[in-house]
């Protein structure tokens, strides 16, 4: 057992959403938060441990899929049994954050918990550390805590939080106030923002005392608080498995920014440290190439187990897991996802779209390659 | 056994050539012309024996490689034992041609033979009827007699033809005498030879009456005649083996447009009919998907034994010979090529492209996609 480097520091790691964008790369078997698109030889899922661990040591409670139980603890061999949530059902993130909270704070009444999403990539852990330190320290101090992402660019593919005023909070020089969230802006609004250097993207990372963030969400969605208490209660128990029955199906299906992260941010109880390392939540195949060009417009960048790739004068990305030669002749800004049962050829300015295919697929009862 | 349409005419299909430029729909064991390029249902081949038919009955004589023999004789069950010629190695047209012409000529000293490629796409047999009918009349008056198509537009992907006088030709009211042959031209030439009515496409198309033709090849390549006769002669004998294996590798490798239609042009023997039909030896995916696109410039055709295939706002060509299901986004003028072991993925501008994409593939030794 390895001693925790931040004392009653708890991660959660919510697994779940399909990422309907990223298809037929990712599954409904094989979520996006299973596979190696960040290119390291490990599933997001792993970097994501891989990244906690050091704050975390092994409480780091998973939230997933009942469908995904076999592969993530497949995955995560050091995932102990007790710190594996299963869902009946998906439930969106306030579910799957809260009752892991509700659990935790039963174990460890003074418990601090971390949650961030299973499948984001980030690639400097040393600056990502020193933000979950602050998130932590400010946390502390009684703050629901999120970390937002300086803007590189005007992206309209992120949520945007406006930073108040500072805070005085030992051990977290950068902690500020959060004062609003955007939904994904138009580009004029974008550009506002980065140009404005007064608001971060929502990276949907949330640190808090699980007691202080289990009051909010007793505060503002008692129907979301009530079932999931209800299971907390008997998680530990021989009745869970009766109780999840009962009262899973009652939960509403909500994201944590509406029913904790906003509220909490109107009444002055959201602080916000602005996270200055490069991280991308991978929405789609045109973010998926950004990432493995690093900015390079005329490079053909490849990702898979697939090593017979073939360019004459393209650019864009190929993803392959089959293990078919794959020849690209002067396409530029292609986007090229091969797989064993479905193959998607499309382009960045196009990426947004894979969703309404995967819809009409869904459509067409053609359920098989989902 | 059919009677033949025209007396003493014998076709003759040379099937030759791999189509590079067609990969990886088209390969060593399985060429472009045993492919349903035209969407008839049937493999280029077999349209071919069927526009021929007509005119040849059962005279119909095909020359590929030894390493088609099953795939040949497979698809044209019409075919007869002794009316199939199969060479040793590729040694282009001439000798493809002449052997058979040299062979037929044994048969029947008064035979005119027509020499149409296996692997091109004619939609209008009736047009194509006319002009062969001229062609055979032309023939019998001791010309070599070349149909040259009319163009449609300014390509450079095709060789030209020059008009010369009107011939008086009984039955033949279009013959004229053909001048000069250019290699594809380059765009403005071509421009210039649309503009001027006065040039046609070297459609590869050859009708003579077999003395004549090989006549001709004997004033002007002795060395190709040699070798050609000798096999020739022994053919219908017990020591066809062992003259071919003898002879064969003495046959020089050239195009009958060098060694017989030039230099019978040059000499005032070679007469074209003009062939208004629509013609193509859909030489790249670029002619395959105008062909299937049939100028609708927003259009996605779909070629191949795959219904899987979902558009959204694409434009182009998808060949599939995989069950895949095959997703095309936004992606316009693109060319996707499906197969088991292999995808490509170009566009129409690209397509010429492939052929150095297979020898790429070649140098690189993956020759168990080719």
């Amino acid at each position: 057992m390895t001693a925790p480097a931040a004392p009653d520091f708890y991660a959660v790691i919510p697994a779940g959403g399909i990422g309907s964008r990223l298809w037929p790369l990712s599954r409904a078997e094989e979520p996006k938060f299973l596979h190696d698109l960040a290119g390291t030889g490990q599933s997001l899922l792993v970097d994501t441990w891989n990244r906690l661990e050091p704050f975390a040591g092994d409480n780091i409670v998973v939230v997933c899929g009942v469908a995904h139980k076999k592969t993530v603890t497949h995955e995560l061999s050091a995932l102990a049994k007790t710190n594996l949530v299963l869902e009946p059902s998906p439930k969106d993130s306030t579910a799957a954050i809260a009752l892991a909270t509700a659990i935790i704070v039963r174990r460890n009444p003074d418990a601090i918990i971390g949650s961030f999403a299973a499948d984001h990539v980030i690639t400097d852990d040393r600056r990502f550390g020193k933000a979950v330190f602050e998130a932590i320290a400010t946390a502390r101090d009684g703050f629901i805590v999120t970390i937002g992402i300086r803007p590189t660019e005007a992206s309209i593919a992120f949520g945007y939080i406006e930073i108040g005023e500072a805070l005085a909070v030992e051990g977290a020089p950068h902690a500020h106030r959060a004062l609003t969230f955007t939904e994904k802006p138009k580009a004029d609004v974008a550009t506002e923002y980065l140009d404005g250097d007064r608001h971060l993207w929502n990276a949907g990372m949330f640190i808090a005392k699980a007691s202080v963030l289990l009051d909010e969400l007793r505060t503002n969605r008692p129907d979301v608080a009530e079932p999931i208490e209800a299971i907390a209660e008997a998680w530990d128990t021989r009745e869970r498995d009766e109780v999840v029955a009962a009262q899973w199906k009652r939960i509403p299906t909500v994201a944590i920014d509406y029913a904790i992260a906003e509220p909490a941010a109107e009444h002055g109880r959201l602080a916000v440290i602005p996270g200055e390392f490069s991280w991308d939540d991978i929405g789609d195949f045109a973010a998926l190439a950004r990432l493995h060009n690093r900015g390079r417009s005329n490079v053909l960048a490849t990702l898979g187990n697939n090593s017979r790739v073939l360019n004459e004068g393209s650019s864009g990305l190929v993803v392959s897991e089959s293990n078919r030669l794959i020849a690209v002749v002067g396409v530029k800004d292609i986007v090229i996802v091969d797989t064993e049962d479905a193959l998607l050829v499309t382009n960045a300015a196009n990426a947004q779209r894979v969703k309404s295919i995967v819809e009409s697929i869904r459509r067409t009862g053609a359920d098989d390659v989902l």
